[in-house]
């Protein structure tokens, strides 16, 4: 497996879009498309909150029932969620007006958005916008940008990757960009995220790897502990690699599986260290935990603890708050077993062990705290299992950011 | 029931005192006594992390085993959390010297301690206090001030609270003080909160109202959803107001767990109201939920939403974020059936309903959101059940406070 530059445009018969739309914003790109020139396969995780977004709906049905997929159309500035009927009716003339502009079939386009909760998408901008983008479409890098860059609300940068790996001698690619960075604490999959791909796969294979794949990569990040109206991560595959279809578990579904890790990891990182607000990029590596779930819930307590993620972002070795985060997740331990470490470029230092602190240095601590990606490193000695959180500090920021979104 | 002046010493029999012992802080009252003239019976509810701090430990077993109790110590500064035996050696140094200097048996001694996790407290310290303590004890309104200034932390003023109330013609006196403010997401109890009472009733039936009465008082209230490692609420029962004991449930026990509730309740919204870096209670009501325990669940969710703090902080009226975190909730509703109001002193609104916003004016919105006390209230249209939970709004002091809370 070898990264490549580019994105969602990286892999074969992909094209991609980003052009102003004014859907909320002004002077910046606020719509992007997604286009396989043949069609696709694809399959989607979804949030689990009870109060869905519109196109999540919609999504959740095109890609159960749909026999192809070909092209998504995506706005930020607006989430089209708590919109009722009218936000449904927006997301059909979504479908209708790409359709057309594409000469593709309606069901065959999928629809997603993010931004404010609760306002009307006004559907002349937004047919606007996707006549705009239908006309820009490009299969270049920089049109991979363009949408990268159009999907982010309160992101500082976009995010995006692409790889390439062998199936049975042929280069399969696969590409991704996503966004963040607030609302994010994904539940089944992540705030918006897109992967392309020209593997040859069956529909069922790509549903399974891409919902295996969330638990350890998009579900284990969290920004603020909330969970989105409009998480969607959607993956297209057109099949153009020319391999042997992907039809059963084995290597190749294997290899495939490899370079999607890959590419989520990277996005969810890119996510989480983007957090609304964040000056750094908060790991917690839980080891010798005695199942895998425990080591995820241990993690995941530690990287959404407010008073951690207050203490990282102030440089402060405050390890007692992360046994405390451990302590109330819910896995049973005796304290007293734990060993805690931190660690970043910087090095390593042991700062917990046989149920008090280490004799460690405060300035050698600060040092490591002060670097832009910091790990907690815990042992449970409860067992082999292990699992990996990303968060980010809690900065005045991300309330200035909060404090006003809608304005 | 009537309110009445003062605190801890407000019922027959109870003495307090506050004193500067230097255990980490310099230049303020660090260390509080409670003391009662005569034989106690006590209850106690526990913080559920697994974590928990040496005096945590330690008054389980005091509640549990001991015939009576008669005194509190209680330390600010250090949580003497995290600490391994030599914590719990320190516990047993206060109760040895608390217990020379009361003329008590030491069995009957609690101890309690909030403040920074992982250091040791300076034994000879907080013997040195205790002797203060011991000298300075007294009845009067003033003393139950000094005691509720010293257990402060980063909380901003004292909170206490006394009610009278009659049982058989007896005037019976329920008083009591708590601390806050950070780490503040009680399960099965609270940061530390002490209430005495002159009522006569037996151990079983004081453990049993107080264990019913957390469930909606201080379990409903969070300020940034870590649940400490030192949680501890405590009521000790002197039987001086001269009732018959109340032994079992009945009318009796019901004016008991009325006034035990009004107090509680006080304390929890006094809590959450001055949360670290609160601007504003922030009161979220769930009504016509399916169950009480959905209902507790729904106000919960909302009130530990880190961007609907916020949006709180900013007097922004985003109720799509409460949406939201009604909807992960984990509770299930249909969105299309729940009404939002925002209500504070200066009037109320309806804000959503049918599954889309209201048509309301946003001036009058921020106007109600700019109050020290601001309310969302919730119909579920489900049932019959109801619950109301207590936070505060998210704010750049919530960061500074707990960017470098050590120093």
């Amino acid at each position: 497996m070898k990264q490549i530059q580019g994105g969602i445009t990286a892999a074969k018969g992909f094209q991609a879009a980003g052009v102003e739309a004014a859907i909320k914003y002004r002077n910046r790109k606020d719509m992007a498309l997604i286009y396989s020139e043949v069609p696709c396969v694809a399959a989607g995780t979804f949030t689990t909150n009870v109060v869905k977004a519109a196109p999540v709906l919609w999504d959740q049905r095109i890609v159960k029932e749909s026999p192809y997929v070909q092209a998504v159309v995506v706005n930020s500035g607006i989430a089209n969620a708590c919109t009722g009927k009218e936000g449904l009716d927006c997301c059909a003339a979504e479908s209708r007006c790409a359709g057309e502009q594409l000469g593709i079939p309606e069901t065959s386009i999928l629809v997603a958005s993010t931004g404010v909760i609760g306002m009307q998408i006004p559907v002349d901008r937004i047919t606007e916008g996707i006549r705009k983008l239908a006309a820009a479409k490009s299969d270049t890098p920089e049109a991979g940008t363009d949408a990268a860059k159009a999907i982010m609300t309160t992101d500082t940068v976009e995010k995006q990757i692409a790889v390439t790996f062998e199936i049975d001698g042929k280069t399969v690619t696969l590409g991704g960009m996503c966004k963040g960075s607030g609302m994010i604490h994904p539940n089944m999959c992540t705030m918006l995220g897109f992967l392309t791909t020209d593997v040859k796969i069956s529909g069922r294979m790509l549903q399974k790897a891409l919902s295996a794949d969330v638990v350890d990569s998009f579900n284990m990040i969290s920004v603020d502990g909330d969970t989105s109206t409009n998480d969607t991560l959607l993956i297209l595959a057109n099949g153009l690699a020319g391999n042997e279809e992907i039809v059963s578990e084995g290597k190749n579904y294997d290899a495939f599986c490899e370079a999607l890790r890959f590419v989520t990891t990277y996005l969810a990182r890119k996510m989480a260290g983007d957090g609304e607000g964040a000056t750094a990029l908060f790991e917690t590596k839980v080891i010798g935990a005695a199942s895998k779930e425990d080591a995820r819930t241990l993690a995941k307590s530690v990287i959404c603890s407010s008073l951690t993620k207050a203490a990282i972002f102030g440089h402060d070795a405050n390890w007692g708050r992360i046994l405390c985060a451990l302590g109330y997740s819910g896995v049973p331990f005796e304290p007293e077993n734990v060993d805690l470490w931190f660690q970043s470029v910087s090095g390593r230092i042991h700062i917990y062990g046989n149920g008090v602190a280490c004799d460690y240095s405060e300035e050698e601590a600060t040092k490591i705290l002060s670097d832009s990606e910091v790990t907690v490193l815990v042992d449970m000695h409860m067992g082999e299992q292990e699992a990996t959180a990303w968060g980010c500090d809690l900065s005045y920021d991300y309330v200035k950011i909060n404090a006003d979104y809608r304005s």
